[in-house]
Protein backbone atom coordinates (compact mmCIF):
# COMPACT_ATOMS: atom_id res chain seq x y z
CA UNK A 1 0.00 0.00 0.00
CA UNK A 2 1.26 3.23 -0.92
CA UNK A 3 0.63 5.78 2.33
CA UNK A 4 1.43 8.43 0.73
CA UNK A 5 -0.79 8.39 -2.37
CA UNK A 6 -4.27 7.58 -0.15
CA UNK A 7 -3.06 10.70 1.85
CA UNK A 8 -3.47 12.37 -1.28
CA UNK A 9 -6.75 11.00 -2.25
CA UNK A 10 -7.88 11.95 1.62
CA UNK A 11 -6.34 15.47 1.29
CA UNK A 12 -9.03 16.45 -1.93
CA UNK A 13 -12.98 16.65 -1.63
CA UNK A 14 -14.00 13.48 -0.32
CA UNK A 15 -17.45 13.07 -2.33
CA UNK A 16 -20.00 10.57 -0.71
CA UNK A 17 -22.37 9.54 -3.69
CA UNK A 18 -26.08 8.96 -3.10
CA UNK A 19 -27.94 6.05 -4.04
CA UNK A 20 -30.56 6.49 -6.34
CA UNK A 21 -33.60 4.14 -5.77
CA UNK A 22 -36.06 3.40 -8.64
CA UNK A 23 -40.03 3.13 -8.93
CA UNK A 24 -39.54 -0.36 -7.31
CA UNK A 25 -37.61 1.07 -4.28
CA UNK A 26 -34.68 -0.91 -5.56
CA UNK A 27 -31.61 0.67 -6.25
CA UNK A 28 -31.31 2.45 -9.69
CA UNK A 29 -27.94 0.96 -10.37
CA UNK A 30 -27.82 2.63 -14.07
CA UNK A 31 -28.81 6.09 -12.28
CA UNK A 32 -26.22 5.38 -9.87
CA UNK A 33 -23.59 4.64 -12.47
CA UNK A 34 -24.46 7.64 -14.16
CA UNK A 35 -24.02 9.76 -11.47
CA UNK A 36 -20.99 8.51 -10.42
CA UNK A 37 -19.32 8.96 -14.18
CA UNK A 38 -20.63 12.88 -13.66
CA UNK A 39 -18.78 12.83 -10.38
CA UNK A 40 -15.84 11.65 -12.26
CA UNK A 41 -16.33 13.55 -15.49
CA UNK A 42 -16.38 16.61 -12.89
CA UNK A 43 -13.23 15.94 -11.60
CA UNK A 44 -13.74 14.05 -8.28
CA UNK A 45 -11.31 11.85 -7.44
CA UNK A 46 -12.40 10.27 -4.06
CA UNK A 47 -15.59 8.55 -3.63
CA UNK A 48 -17.20 7.11 -0.80
CA UNK A 49 -19.45 4.32 -1.17
CA UNK A 50 -21.48 3.40 1.83
CA UNK A 51 -21.58 7.08 3.54
CA UNK A 52 -24.35 8.77 5.24
CA UNK A 53 -25.20 10.74 2.22
CA UNK A 54 -25.92 7.32 0.27
CA UNK A 55 -28.16 6.12 3.23
CA UNK A 56 -26.25 3.60 4.35
CA UNK A 57 -28.08 3.07 7.44
CA UNK A 58 -31.15 2.37 4.81
CA UNK A 59 -29.01 -0.17 2.71
CA UNK A 60 -29.32 -4.09 3.64
CA UNK A 61 -26.01 -5.81 3.54
CA UNK A 62 -26.52 -6.95 0.19
CA UNK A 63 -27.08 -3.43 -1.00
CA UNK A 64 -24.01 -1.91 0.24
CA UNK A 65 -21.85 -4.56 -1.39
CA UNK A 66 -23.40 -3.95 -4.85
CA UNK A 67 -23.03 -0.34 -4.53
CA UNK A 68 -18.78 -0.75 -3.56
CA UNK A 69 -18.74 -2.76 -6.37
CA UNK A 70 -20.44 -0.99 -8.73
CA UNK A 71 -18.59 2.14 -7.55
CA UNK A 72 -14.85 0.70 -7.53
CA UNK A 73 -15.88 -0.49 -11.29
CA UNK A 74 -17.16 2.97 -12.36
CA UNK A 75 -13.84 4.32 -10.38
CA UNK A 76 -11.20 1.71 -12.89
CA UNK A 77 -7.95 4.25 -12.15
CA UNK A 78 -9.52 7.54 -12.22
CA UNK A 79 -10.70 7.78 -8.42
CA UNK A 80 -9.61 6.36 -5.11
CA UNK A 81 -12.55 4.10 -3.12
CA UNK A 82 -13.06 4.38 0.90
CA UNK A 83 -15.75 1.75 1.25
CA UNK A 84 -17.58 2.69 4.77
CA UNK A 85 -17.92 0.07 6.95
CA UNK A 86 -19.65 -0.47 10.04
CA UNK A 87 -22.39 -1.96 12.64
CA UNK A 88 -21.73 -4.73 14.57
CA UNK A 89 -17.57 -5.70 14.83
CA UNK A 90 -17.95 -9.36 12.24
CA UNK A 91 -20.18 -7.24 10.25
CA UNK A 92 -17.87 -4.11 10.12
CA UNK A 93 -14.72 -7.08 9.47
CA UNK A 94 -16.54 -8.95 6.78
CA UNK A 95 -17.69 -5.75 4.53
CA UNK A 96 -13.80 -4.31 4.89
CA UNK A 97 -12.40 -7.80 3.76
CA UNK A 98 -15.47 -7.61 1.05
CA UNK A 99 -14.04 -3.71 0.29
CA UNK A 100 -10.73 -5.40 -0.19
CA UNK A 101 -11.98 -8.35 -2.50
CA UNK A 102 -13.08 -5.85 -4.46
CA UNK A 103 -10.33 -3.67 -4.95
CA UNK A 104 -10.90 -0.34 -2.86
CA UNK A 105 -8.06 1.17 -1.48
CA UNK A 106 -9.44 2.35 1.89
CA UNK A 107 -12.37 1.84 4.42
CA UNK A 108 -13.78 4.56 6.36
CA UNK A 109 -15.38 3.23 9.73
CA UNK A 110 -18.69 4.78 10.70
CA UNK A 111 -19.26 6.20 14.12
CA UNK A 112 -20.28 3.08 16.26
CA UNK A 113 -24.29 2.69 16.40
CA UNK A 114 -23.68 0.92 19.65
CA UNK A 115 -25.45 2.82 22.50
CA UNK A 116 -22.29 1.88 25.62
CA UNK A 117 -18.86 3.17 24.17
CA UNK A 118 -15.93 3.11 26.17
CA UNK A 119 -12.64 4.59 25.27
CA UNK A 120 -10.32 1.72 25.39
CA UNK A 121 -13.74 -0.59 23.69
CA UNK A 122 -13.41 2.60 20.95
CA UNK A 123 -9.84 1.81 20.54
CA UNK A 124 -10.33 -2.20 20.43
CA UNK A 125 -13.40 -2.13 17.78
CA UNK A 126 -11.05 0.27 15.19
CA UNK A 127 -8.23 -1.40 15.82
CA UNK A 128 -9.88 -5.14 14.92
CA UNK A 129 -11.09 -3.45 11.60
CA UNK A 130 -7.50 -2.39 10.39
CA UNK A 131 -5.92 -5.44 11.71
CA UNK A 132 -7.91 -7.36 9.36
CA UNK A 133 -6.95 -5.22 6.32
CA UNK A 134 -3.81 -3.53 6.78
CA UNK A 135 -3.46 -3.36 2.87
CA UNK A 136 -5.87 -0.85 3.33
CA UNK A 137 -5.94 2.58 4.22
CA UNK A 138 -8.61 3.19 7.28
CA UNK A 139 -9.79 6.50 8.25
CA UNK A 140 -12.37 6.49 11.44
CA UNK A 141 -15.80 8.79 11.56
CA UNK A 142 -15.55 10.77 14.90
CA UNK A 143 -18.77 12.16 15.85
CA UNK A 144 -18.07 11.77 19.52
CA UNK A 145 -16.92 15.26 20.68
CA UNK A 146 -16.27 13.30 24.14
CA UNK A 147 -13.48 10.77 22.62
CA UNK A 148 -10.10 12.01 23.95
CA UNK A 149 -7.31 12.66 21.56
CA UNK A 150 -5.00 10.52 22.66
CA UNK A 151 -7.22 7.41 22.40
CA UNK A 152 -6.75 7.83 18.37
CA UNK A 153 -2.85 9.02 18.99
CA UNK A 154 -3.20 5.20 20.62
CA UNK A 155 -5.20 3.64 17.53
CA UNK A 156 -2.73 5.02 14.92
CA UNK A 157 0.38 3.87 16.82
CA UNK A 158 -1.00 0.19 17.25
CA UNK A 159 -2.02 0.13 13.56
CA UNK A 160 -0.01 2.10 11.15
CA UNK A 161 -2.62 2.04 8.35
CA UNK A 162 -4.83 4.28 10.51
CA UNK A 163 -3.80 6.95 7.77
CA UNK A 164 -6.61 9.58 8.05
CA UNK A 165 -9.71 10.99 10.40
CA UNK A 166 -13.73 12.22 8.96
CA UNK A 167 -13.68 14.60 12.01
CA UNK A 168 -17.26 16.20 12.49
CA UNK A 169 -18.22 17.83 15.38
CA UNK A 170 -19.54 21.28 14.99
CA UNK A 171 -16.72 22.84 16.82
CA UNK A 172 -13.60 24.25 15.17
CA UNK A 173 -11.55 24.44 18.20
CA UNK A 174 -12.79 21.10 19.57
CA UNK A 175 -11.65 19.81 16.40
CA UNK A 176 -8.11 22.03 16.23
CA UNK A 177 -7.45 20.75 19.53
CA UNK A 178 -7.81 17.52 18.84
CA UNK A 179 -6.19 16.88 16.16
CA UNK A 180 -2.92 18.39 17.74
CA UNK A 181 -3.44 15.94 21.00
CA UNK A 182 -3.51 12.96 18.57
CA UNK A 183 -1.43 14.07 15.86
CA UNK A 184 -1.85 16.53 13.44
CA UNK A 185 1.30 15.20 11.08
CA UNK A 186 0.29 11.50 11.84
CA UNK A 187 -3.22 11.90 9.97
CA UNK A 188 -4.63 13.13 7.21
CA UNK A 189 -7.67 15.81 8.56
CA UNK A 190 -10.87 15.71 7.00
CA UNK A 191 -13.38 17.95 7.59
CA UNK A 192 -16.41 15.79 8.12
CA UNK A 193 -18.90 18.62 8.17
CA UNK A 194 -18.66 19.59 4.40
CA UNK A 195 -18.53 22.98 2.84
CA UNK A 196 -20.06 25.23 5.68
CA UNK A 197 -17.39 24.21 8.48
CA UNK A 198 -14.39 23.49 5.73
CA UNK A 199 -12.75 26.82 5.96
CA UNK A 200 -12.93 26.90 9.86
CA UNK A 201 -11.65 23.09 9.60
CA UNK A 202 -8.98 24.10 7.19
CA UNK A 203 -8.05 27.12 9.14
CA UNK A 204 -7.13 24.48 12.03
CA UNK A 205 -5.26 21.85 9.71
CA UNK A 206 -7.53 19.91 7.82
CA UNK A 207 -6.47 19.50 4.19
CA UNK A 208 -10.12 17.61 2.71
CA UNK A 209 -13.34 18.13 3.43
CA UNK A 210 -16.23 15.17 2.43
CA UNK A 211 -19.50 16.58 0.00
CA UNK A 212 -23.04 15.43 -0.64
CA UNK A 213 -23.47 18.66 -2.47
CA UNK A 214 -20.64 17.84 -4.68
CA UNK A 215 -23.24 15.19 -6.00
CA UNK A 216 -25.50 18.10 -7.56
CA UNK A 217 -22.35 20.58 -8.47
CA UNK A 218 -18.63 18.98 -8.29
CA UNK A 219 -17.28 22.78 -9.34
CA UNK A 220 -18.23 24.54 -7.17
CA UNK A 221 -16.82 21.83 -4.47
CA UNK A 222 -13.62 21.84 -6.28
CA UNK A 223 -13.57 25.98 -6.39
CA UNK A 224 -13.58 26.04 -2.70
CA UNK A 225 -11.02 23.32 -2.12
CA UNK A 226 -9.13 24.96 -5.12
CA UNK A 227 -9.66 28.06 -2.79
CA UNK A 228 -9.01 26.63 0.70
CA UNK A 229 -5.15 24.99 -0.59
CA UNK A 230 -4.33 28.14 -2.37
CA UNK A 231 -5.04 29.85 1.31
CA UNK A 232 -7.38 32.27 -0.19
CA UNK A 233 -9.86 32.22 2.13
CA UNK A 234 -12.21 34.93 0.68
CA UNK A 235 -13.02 33.67 -2.29
CA UNK A 236 -13.85 30.02 -0.35
CA UNK A 237 -16.25 32.14 1.61
CA UNK A 238 -17.98 33.44 -1.50
CA UNK A 239 -18.52 29.77 -2.19
CA UNK A 240 -19.57 29.49 1.54
CA UNK A 241 -21.93 32.46 0.93
CA UNK A 242 -23.45 30.93 -2.49
CA UNK A 243 -24.40 26.92 -0.98
CA UNK A 244 -25.60 28.22 2.56
CA UNK A 245 -29.15 28.24 2.10
CA UNK A 246 -29.01 24.59 0.41
CA UNK A 247 -26.75 23.53 3.18
CA UNK A 248 -28.95 24.92 5.61
CA UNK A 249 -31.87 23.39 4.60
CA UNK A 250 -29.95 19.79 5.07
CA UNK A 251 -29.39 21.20 8.36
CA UNK A 252 -32.68 22.16 9.39
CA UNK A 253 -34.06 20.10 11.87
CA UNK A 254 -31.59 17.74 13.32
CA UNK A 255 -30.35 17.28 9.12
CA UNK A 256 -34.14 15.16 9.04
CA UNK A 257 -33.62 16.44 4.88
CA UNK A 258 -29.56 16.06 4.74
CA UNK A 259 -30.25 13.89 1.47
CA UNK A 260 -33.56 14.40 0.28
CA UNK A 261 -33.01 17.98 -0.38
CA UNK A 262 -29.52 16.53 -2.46
CA UNK A 263 -31.76 13.86 -3.81
CA UNK A 264 -34.34 16.57 -4.79
CA UNK A 265 -32.25 18.67 -6.86
CA UNK A 266 -30.62 16.04 -8.67
CA UNK A 267 -34.31 15.39 -9.16
CA UNK A 268 -34.99 19.19 -10.27
CA UNK A 269 -32.11 18.43 -13.39
CA UNK A 270 -33.75 15.12 -13.93
CA UNK A 271 -30.59 13.13 -13.47
CA UNK A 272 -32.27 10.55 -10.70
CA UNK A 273 -35.54 10.30 -8.64
CA UNK A 274 -35.93 11.73 -5.46
CA UNK A 275 -37.22 9.24 -3.65
CA UNK A 276 -35.25 8.27 0.04
CA UNK A 277 -36.02 5.33 2.43
CA UNK A 278 -37.66 5.69 5.56
CA UNK A 279 -36.78 7.02 8.10
CA UNK A 280 -36.34 10.00 5.93
CA UNK A 281 -39.18 11.67 3.44
CA UNK A 282 -39.47 12.85 0.23
CA UNK A 283 -39.88 17.04 0.58
CA UNK A 284 -43.84 18.22 0.01
CA UNK A 285 -44.46 20.74 -3.08
CA UNK A 286 -43.64 24.08 -2.02
CA UNK A 287 -39.86 22.85 -0.42
CA UNK A 288 -39.04 21.02 -3.95
CA UNK A 289 -39.98 24.18 -5.97
CA UNK A 290 -37.50 26.11 -2.94
CA UNK A 291 -34.55 23.40 -3.48
CA UNK A 292 -35.25 23.65 -7.44
CA UNK A 293 -34.90 27.47 -7.45
CA UNK A 294 -31.88 27.06 -5.34
CA UNK A 295 -29.77 25.23 -7.42
CA UNK A 296 -31.17 27.07 -10.75
CA UNK A 297 -29.16 29.86 -9.31
CA UNK A 298 -25.87 27.89 -9.49
CA UNK A 299 -25.93 27.97 -13.84
CA UNK A 300 -25.41 23.89 -13.83
CA UNK B 1 -54.09 -11.45 19.16
CA UNK B 2 -55.06 -10.77 22.59
CA UNK B 3 -54.13 -7.51 22.95
CA UNK B 4 -55.45 -7.05 26.72
CA UNK B 5 -52.78 -9.84 27.46
CA UNK B 6 -49.72 -8.19 25.80
CA UNK B 7 -50.51 -4.79 27.56
CA UNK B 8 -50.99 -6.74 30.85
CA UNK B 9 -47.21 -8.29 29.72
CA UNK B 10 -45.76 -4.57 29.27
CA UNK B 11 -47.45 -3.33 32.33
CA UNK B 12 -44.61 -5.28 34.11
CA UNK B 13 -40.60 -5.59 34.51
CA UNK B 14 -39.65 -5.77 30.96
CA UNK B 15 -36.55 -7.49 31.45
CA UNK B 16 -33.67 -6.79 28.80
CA UNK B 17 -31.70 -9.93 29.31
CA UNK B 18 -27.98 -10.04 28.70
CA UNK B 19 -26.04 -12.16 26.19
CA UNK B 20 -23.57 -13.75 27.86
CA UNK B 21 -19.99 -14.89 25.83
CA UNK B 22 -17.56 -17.65 25.65
CA UNK B 23 -14.41 -17.84 25.83
CA UNK B 24 -13.91 -18.17 22.32
CA UNK B 25 -16.19 -14.98 21.78
CA UNK B 26 -18.98 -16.27 20.33
CA UNK B 27 -22.17 -16.74 22.28
CA UNK B 28 -22.55 -19.28 25.27
CA UNK B 29 -25.75 -20.55 24.99
CA UNK B 30 -25.92 -22.79 27.63
CA UNK B 31 -25.08 -19.65 30.08
CA UNK B 32 -27.76 -17.76 28.16
CA UNK B 33 -30.20 -20.13 28.61
CA UNK B 34 -29.06 -20.54 32.55
CA UNK B 35 -29.69 -16.84 33.20
CA UNK B 36 -33.01 -16.67 31.14
CA UNK B 37 -34.62 -19.60 33.70
CA UNK B 38 -32.99 -17.65 36.64
CA UNK B 39 -34.92 -14.51 35.69
CA UNK B 40 -38.15 -16.88 34.76
CA UNK B 41 -37.62 -18.65 38.14
CA UNK B 42 -37.12 -15.38 40.16
CA UNK B 43 -40.74 -13.86 38.89
CA UNK B 44 -39.61 -12.29 35.62
CA UNK B 45 -42.75 -12.54 33.07
CA UNK B 46 -41.62 -10.07 30.10
CA UNK B 47 -38.01 -10.81 27.97
CA UNK B 48 -36.79 -8.42 25.58
CA UNK B 49 -34.26 -10.56 23.51
CA UNK B 50 -32.04 -8.02 21.16
CA UNK B 51 -32.32 -4.90 23.45
CA UNK B 52 -29.45 -2.70 24.03
CA UNK B 53 -28.67 -5.04 27.17
CA UNK B 54 -28.47 -8.04 24.91
CA UNK B 55 -25.72 -5.80 23.08
CA UNK B 56 -28.02 -5.71 20.19
CA UNK B 57 -25.47 -3.52 17.82
CA UNK B 58 -22.82 -6.24 18.84
CA UNK B 59 -24.29 -9.17 17.83
CA UNK B 60 -24.62 -10.27 14.06
CA UNK B 61 -28.02 -10.99 12.02
CA UNK B 62 -27.60 -14.99 12.87
CA UNK B 63 -26.62 -14.22 16.36
CA UNK B 64 -29.53 -11.78 16.99
CA UNK B 65 -32.05 -15.00 15.78
CA UNK B 66 -30.70 -17.09 17.60
CA UNK B 67 -31.21 -15.48 20.80
CA UNK B 68 -34.17 -14.97 19.97
CA UNK B 69 -35.06 -18.80 19.46
CA UNK B 70 -33.55 -19.58 22.22
CA UNK B 71 -35.10 -17.23 24.92
CA UNK B 72 -38.99 -17.61 23.14
CA UNK B 73 -37.95 -21.68 23.71
CA UNK B 74 -36.98 -21.05 27.70
CA UNK B 75 -40.12 -18.74 27.96
CA UNK B 76 -42.39 -21.52 26.88
CA UNK B 77 -45.79 -20.29 28.54
CA UNK B 78 -44.31 -18.64 31.81
CA UNK B 79 -43.17 -15.02 30.03
CA UNK B 80 -44.20 -12.92 26.84
CA UNK B 81 -41.31 -12.44 24.78
CA UNK B 82 -40.56 -9.22 22.94
CA UNK B 83 -37.64 -9.14 19.80
CA UNK B 84 -35.97 -6.31 19.64
CA UNK B 85 -35.38 -5.29 15.76
CA UNK B 86 -33.89 -2.39 13.86
CA UNK B 87 -30.97 -1.65 11.46
CA UNK B 88 -32.23 -0.97 7.69
CA UNK B 89 -36.11 -1.21 7.08
CA UNK B 90 -35.86 -4.43 4.97
CA UNK B 91 -33.76 -5.71 7.75
CA UNK B 92 -36.36 -5.15 10.20
CA UNK B 93 -38.82 -6.23 8.40
CA UNK B 94 -37.49 -9.38 8.09
CA UNK B 95 -36.12 -9.66 11.79
CA UNK B 96 -40.00 -9.05 12.84
CA UNK B 97 -40.93 -12.19 11.09
CA UNK B 98 -38.55 -13.86 11.90
CA UNK B 99 -39.78 -13.07 15.32
CA UNK B 100 -43.15 -14.24 14.57
CA UNK B 101 -42.34 -17.02 12.88
CA UNK B 102 -40.39 -18.11 16.62
CA UNK B 103 -43.16 -17.92 18.47
CA UNK B 104 -42.97 -14.02 20.09
CA UNK B 105 -45.61 -12.27 20.80
CA UNK B 106 -44.31 -9.08 20.12
CA UNK B 107 -41.45 -6.87 18.88
CA UNK B 108 -39.90 -4.07 20.26
CA UNK B 109 -38.30 -1.20 17.54
CA UNK B 110 -34.95 0.33 18.27
CA UNK B 111 -34.78 4.14 17.47
CA UNK B 112 -33.43 4.26 13.70
CA UNK B 113 -29.93 4.54 13.77
CA UNK B 114 -30.23 6.52 10.66
CA UNK B 115 -28.78 9.87 11.22
CA UNK B 116 -31.90 11.51 9.29
CA UNK B 117 -34.74 11.06 10.91
CA UNK B 118 -37.96 13.09 9.65
CA UNK B 119 -40.74 13.14 11.52
CA UNK B 120 -42.90 11.60 8.63
CA UNK B 121 -40.42 9.36 8.17
CA UNK B 122 -40.18 7.62 11.54
CA UNK B 123 -43.75 7.15 10.96
CA UNK B 124 -42.96 5.61 7.34
CA UNK B 125 -40.45 3.57 9.11
CA UNK B 126 -42.63 2.41 12.03
CA UNK B 127 -46.11 1.59 10.35
CA UNK B 128 -43.59 -0.72 7.97
CA UNK B 129 -42.77 -2.78 10.09
CA UNK B 130 -46.06 -2.94 12.26
CA UNK B 131 -47.45 -3.65 8.95
CA UNK B 132 -45.69 -6.45 8.65
CA UNK B 133 -46.72 -8.65 11.67
CA UNK B 134 -50.00 -7.40 12.37
CA UNK B 135 -50.67 -10.23 14.38
CA UNK B 136 -47.57 -9.07 16.53
CA UNK B 137 -48.09 -6.16 19.41
CA UNK B 138 -45.30 -3.37 18.48
CA UNK B 139 -43.41 -1.50 20.73
CA UNK B 140 -41.54 2.15 19.51
CA UNK B 141 -37.99 2.69 21.66
CA UNK B 142 -38.15 6.56 22.01
CA UNK B 143 -34.29 8.04 22.90
CA UNK B 144 -35.37 11.24 20.53
CA UNK B 145 -36.92 14.10 22.90
CA UNK B 146 -37.56 15.77 19.15
CA UNK B 147 -40.21 13.93 17.95
CA UNK B 148 -43.36 15.28 18.92
CA UNK B 149 -46.53 13.17 20.28
CA UNK B 150 -48.53 14.07 17.74
CA UNK B 151 -46.82 11.87 15.54
CA UNK B 152 -47.16 8.70 17.62
CA UNK B 153 -50.57 9.53 17.86
CA UNK B 154 -50.63 9.24 13.66
CA UNK B 155 -48.87 6.02 14.12
CA UNK B 156 -51.38 4.56 16.51
CA UNK B 157 -54.23 5.78 14.79
CA UNK B 158 -52.26 3.77 11.34
CA UNK B 159 -51.55 1.13 13.29
CA UNK B 160 -53.55 -0.49 16.01
CA UNK B 161 -51.14 -3.32 17.02
CA UNK B 162 -49.07 -0.13 18.06
CA UNK B 163 -49.60 -0.81 22.06
CA UNK B 164 -46.86 0.50 23.92
CA UNK B 165 -43.99 2.45 24.04
CA UNK B 166 -40.61 2.37 25.55
CA UNK B 167 -39.88 5.76 26.29
CA UNK B 168 -36.80 6.73 27.39
CA UNK B 169 -35.50 10.49 26.91
CA UNK B 170 -34.18 11.49 30.86
CA UNK B 171 -36.92 13.74 31.58
CA UNK B 172 -39.53 13.04 33.69
CA UNK B 173 -41.82 16.21 32.28
CA UNK B 174 -41.21 15.37 28.44
CA UNK B 175 -42.42 11.99 28.98
CA UNK B 176 -45.65 13.38 30.81
CA UNK B 177 -46.19 15.70 28.26
CA UNK B 178 -45.33 13.48 24.95
CA UNK B 179 -47.79 10.50 26.84
CA UNK B 180 -50.31 12.61 27.13
CA UNK B 181 -49.98 14.34 23.32
CA UNK B 182 -49.89 11.21 22.00
CA UNK B 183 -52.68 9.25 23.70
CA UNK B 184 -52.17 8.32 27.38
CA UNK B 185 -54.59 5.41 27.38
CA UNK B 186 -53.74 4.69 23.67
CA UNK B 187 -50.56 2.88 24.52
CA UNK B 188 -48.86 0.73 27.60
CA UNK B 189 -46.59 3.29 29.10
CA UNK B 190 -43.17 2.00 29.32
CA UNK B 191 -40.39 3.78 31.30
CA UNK B 192 -37.22 3.02 29.27
CA UNK B 193 -34.06 4.19 31.79
CA UNK B 194 -35.09 1.04 34.11
CA UNK B 195 -35.48 1.98 37.74
CA UNK B 196 -33.42 5.30 38.43
CA UNK B 197 -36.40 7.02 36.29
CA UNK B 198 -39.33 4.74 36.74
CA UNK B 199 -40.68 5.99 40.06
CA UNK B 200 -40.74 9.62 38.39
CA UNK B 201 -42.11 7.73 35.31
CA UNK B 202 -44.86 6.33 36.83
CA UNK B 203 -46.05 9.58 39.05
CA UNK B 204 -46.17 10.40 34.57
CA UNK B 205 -48.60 7.44 34.13
CA UNK B 206 -45.91 5.13 33.22
CA UNK B 207 -46.93 1.11 34.50
CA UNK B 208 -44.07 -0.80 33.85
CA UNK B 209 -40.31 -0.33 33.43
CA UNK B 210 -37.51 -1.77 31.57
CA UNK B 211 -34.39 -3.19 33.58
CA UNK B 212 -30.77 -4.60 32.92
CA UNK B 213 -30.69 -4.65 36.88
CA UNK B 214 -33.09 -7.36 36.62
CA UNK B 215 -30.46 -9.88 35.54
CA UNK B 216 -28.27 -9.45 38.39
CA UNK B 217 -31.09 -9.40 40.88
CA UNK B 218 -34.55 -10.03 39.86
CA UNK B 219 -36.06 -9.24 43.36
CA UNK B 220 -35.11 -6.11 43.48
CA UNK B 221 -36.92 -5.23 40.61
CA UNK B 222 -40.13 -6.66 41.09
CA UNK B 223 -40.00 -5.37 45.00
CA UNK B 224 -39.75 -1.93 43.19
CA UNK B 225 -42.70 -2.60 40.45
CA UNK B 226 -45.06 -3.86 43.28
CA UNK B 227 -44.35 -0.83 45.58
CA UNK B 228 -45.00 1.52 42.41
CA UNK B 229 -48.16 -0.81 41.40
CA UNK B 230 -49.11 -0.12 45.20
CA UNK B 231 -48.96 3.57 44.48
CA UNK B 232 -46.17 3.54 47.49
CA UNK B 233 -43.37 5.39 46.60
CA UNK B 234 -41.42 5.41 49.93
CA UNK B 235 -40.76 1.87 49.66
CA UNK B 236 -39.78 2.26 45.90
CA UNK B 237 -37.18 4.99 46.73
CA UNK B 238 -36.06 2.39 49.02
CA UNK B 239 -34.61 0.32 46.41
CA UNK B 240 -33.85 3.27 44.71
CA UNK B 241 -31.62 4.52 47.46
CA UNK B 242 -30.03 0.53 47.69
CA UNK B 243 -29.64 0.32 43.84
CA UNK B 244 -28.51 3.84 42.83
CA UNK B 245 -24.46 3.42 43.47
CA UNK B 246 -24.60 0.54 40.97
CA UNK B 247 -26.52 2.04 37.90
CA UNK B 248 -24.36 5.65 38.83
CA UNK B 249 -21.58 3.08 37.51
CA UNK B 250 -23.53 1.70 34.53
CA UNK B 251 -24.68 5.71 33.42
CA UNK B 252 -21.15 7.25 34.28
CA UNK B 253 -19.47 8.51 30.98
CA UNK B 254 -22.32 8.47 28.40
CA UNK B 255 -23.16 4.54 29.44
CA UNK B 256 -19.81 3.66 28.53
CA UNK B 257 -19.72 1.16 30.64
CA UNK B 258 -23.39 0.35 31.08
CA UNK B 259 -23.65 -3.35 29.75
CA UNK B 260 -20.21 -4.27 31.58
CA UNK B 261 -21.23 -3.35 34.84
CA UNK B 262 -23.97 -5.59 34.90
CA UNK B 263 -21.72 -8.49 33.23
CA UNK B 264 -19.37 -7.85 35.45
CA UNK B 265 -21.80 -8.38 38.51
CA UNK B 266 -22.87 -11.61 37.03
CA UNK B 267 -18.92 -13.21 36.85
CA UNK B 268 -18.74 -11.69 40.52
CA UNK B 269 -21.85 -14.36 41.61
CA UNK B 270 -20.43 -16.98 39.24
CA UNK B 271 -23.37 -16.35 36.54
CA UNK B 272 -21.16 -16.04 33.34
CA UNK B 273 -18.20 -14.46 32.01
CA UNK B 274 -17.59 -10.71 32.13
CA UNK B 275 -16.98 -10.32 28.61
CA UNK B 276 -18.50 -7.62 26.28
CA UNK B 277 -17.75 -7.02 22.86
CA UNK B 278 -16.50 -3.52 21.22
CA UNK B 279 -17.21 -0.85 21.09
CA UNK B 280 -17.48 -1.97 25.13
CA UNK B 281 -14.69 -3.58 27.45
CA UNK B 282 -14.41 -4.82 30.38
CA UNK B 283 -13.67 -3.03 34.00
CA UNK B 284 -10.23 -2.54 35.40
CA UNK B 285 -9.48 -4.33 38.51
CA UNK B 286 -10.08 -2.10 41.33
CA UNK B 287 -13.78 -1.52 39.67
CA UNK B 288 -14.15 -4.66 39.30
CA UNK B 289 -13.86 -5.20 43.31
CA UNK B 290 -16.20 -2.09 43.66
CA UNK B 291 -19.08 -3.91 41.57
CA UNK B 292 -18.70 -7.01 43.37
CA UNK B 293 -18.57 -5.03 46.48
CA UNK B 294 -22.16 -3.61 45.78
CA UNK B 295 -23.67 -6.76 45.05
CA UNK B 296 -22.76 -8.85 47.53
CA UNK B 297 -24.12 -6.17 49.95
CA UNK B 298 -27.66 -7.05 48.38
CA UNK B 299 -27.62 -10.59 49.77
CA UNK B 300 -28.37 -12.69 46.54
Amino acid sequence: MNHQRLRAALADVVAIPVTPFGADGAIDLSACRALLRRLLDGGVRTLTPGGNTGEFYALTSEERRTVTELTIEEAGERAAVLVGVGHDLPTAVATARHARAAGAQMVMVHQPVHPYVSQDGWVDYHRAIADAVPELGVVPYLRNAQLAGDRLAELGALCPNVIGVKYAVPDAARFAAFAREAGLDRFVWVAGLAELYAPAYFAGGATGFTSGLVNVAPEVSLNMLDSLRAGDYPSAMKVWEQIRPFEDLRAAQNSANNVTVVKEALASLGLCRRDVRPPSRVLEEPQRAEVAALVAGWGI
